[in-house]
């Protein structure tokens, strides 16, 4: 077995918890590595068809080649899917990421997306999230979750994920000893908190921040809130058909016959 | 009743299906237009949290005032969510968008990603593009497809949409009497055809396209694509619970107790 493993990440390809999950996965098969040259936190599932994409080597800190893309997260798993490397990628792993993507943050997330776009192309994805972080990003040990995300990729490698599913990994900030184990886990409800900042430039013109402060979630039982709360890491199986079939009754039973004709036009 | 719109897309404040769309818009309410000042088409669901957004007071074609950002849709929908206009938004509508967003285009779509920003902040949003156009796109006639537009909204305002649900319209490109109402419809399955490009530039230097062809689909009964493809109205509720609920019994049976511990550690 020799599972060709695709490491990308949303953070920049230089980030510490990329570097930290692509060693754990040397021991699992054959490791690229291709990430974006920048942060692309909140980027969302991008597809870059305006504009060509680059890719530049590199070299990471333990001396590894990897690949700088100046595309978005999940444009670094297109890149790969397509054959950018010679040989076919077995599984795209993304992460790991500083802070937890749960409940509605996995459609903004670039590390979700990424995963997201592996399952278009009907490869195994899973993203992996450290759960809040006290102290500074700058100290976080992103070991104890790397080891994590290899007990969850080699039980993937095994298994087999059901098609049409990838996995949204969240695994506390914790030493791996005070970890009590997985949870298999639904979305659970984010709570955001964003608001909007207005500021002058100092040539008296205004500009926009998307400010206020980090989203909370309701820990319910059985959510991946629930669980990271709790101390386990959250491990979710999402899918991308977002048909809301409870309210297709409902919208069913609106008067859709009611057909602005042109006839009826009124002058704006 | 003075409903307050929000009219954005994400092909840009000039595109012609915008404006379209705001002008049957004005008969419903009251509207703010504030979109991109570029094409963002498969930008994706993007909070933009790393810089701060310019917004920038433009007219469009008909004289009316329309609020251009450097953002994606979603910003441009945040920035009207949290109080760029002093009054609140009642209802958040994107497009027309001059290609389908059907299956699995819903989270690459900046058109669609624009509602589903809506919804998050407990706000109705309705996205609205036009079947596949056979002729050139400046040759699309949206006023069509803005008069469905109209009728959608007016029933969203009459009916309310049940919380935590966004629409996804796709409208046939046909003469309005040719078409043959409208369906509820869940995402069908789209089939991608992107290929990577490899190209060599003046200075010697590789860059990537994804190119490839325009996505298919199939045509099953009862999805989006069907009922496009039947000349009818696809009206597509959705949600953003992604978790695969039946994959988690799957999941649940995996052995989650092999669990890699420090000591297991072998060098890289």
């Amino acid at each position: 077995m020799d599972t060709h493993i695709l490491v990308t990440n949303d953070d920049g390809v230089d980030a510490p918890g990329l570097l930290a999950l692509a060693q754990e996965m040397y021991k699992l098969g054959q490791v690229s590595i291709l990430a974006p040259d920048r942060n692309w936190s909140g980027g969302g599932h991008v597809k870059t068809i305006g504009r060509p994409l680059r890719v530049r080597q590199i070299y990471l800190a333990d001396g590894a080649i990897a690949y700088a893309s100046d595309g978005a997260p999940s444009d670094c798993v297109a890149l790969g899917v397509f054959g950018f490397f010679d040989k076919k990628i077995d599984i795209v792993v993304s992460g790991i990421n500083p802070m937890p993507n749960l409940g509605h943050d996995v459609t903004y997330s670039g590390t979700v997306t990424a995963a997201m776009e592996a399952m278009i192309w009907d490869i195994p994805g899973v993203a992996f999230s450290l759960g809040s972080v006290e102290n500074h990003l700058s100290l976080i040990d992103y070991r104890p979750a790397a080891r994590i995300a290899r007990a969850t990729v080699a039980n993937i490698i095994q298994n087999s994920l059901p098609q049409g599913i990838f996995l949204n990994v969240n695994i506390p900030h914790l030493p791996e000893e005070a970890i009590k184990g997985f949870r298999v886990t639904r979305q659970g409800n984010r709570v955001y908190r964003d608001r909007l900042e207005k500021r002058i430039d100092p040539r008296g013109k205004p500009y926009y921040w998307i400010g206020g402060d980090a989203p909370t979630g309701i820990p319910q039982e059985g959510t991946d809130i629930g669980a990271l709360d709790g101390g386990y890491v959250s491990v979710t199986p999402l899918q991308l058909d977002l048909t809301a079939y409870p309210a297709q009754n409902i919208l069913n039973r609106w008067s859709w016959e009611r057909h602005t004709s042109q006839t009826e036009d009124v002058p704006a």
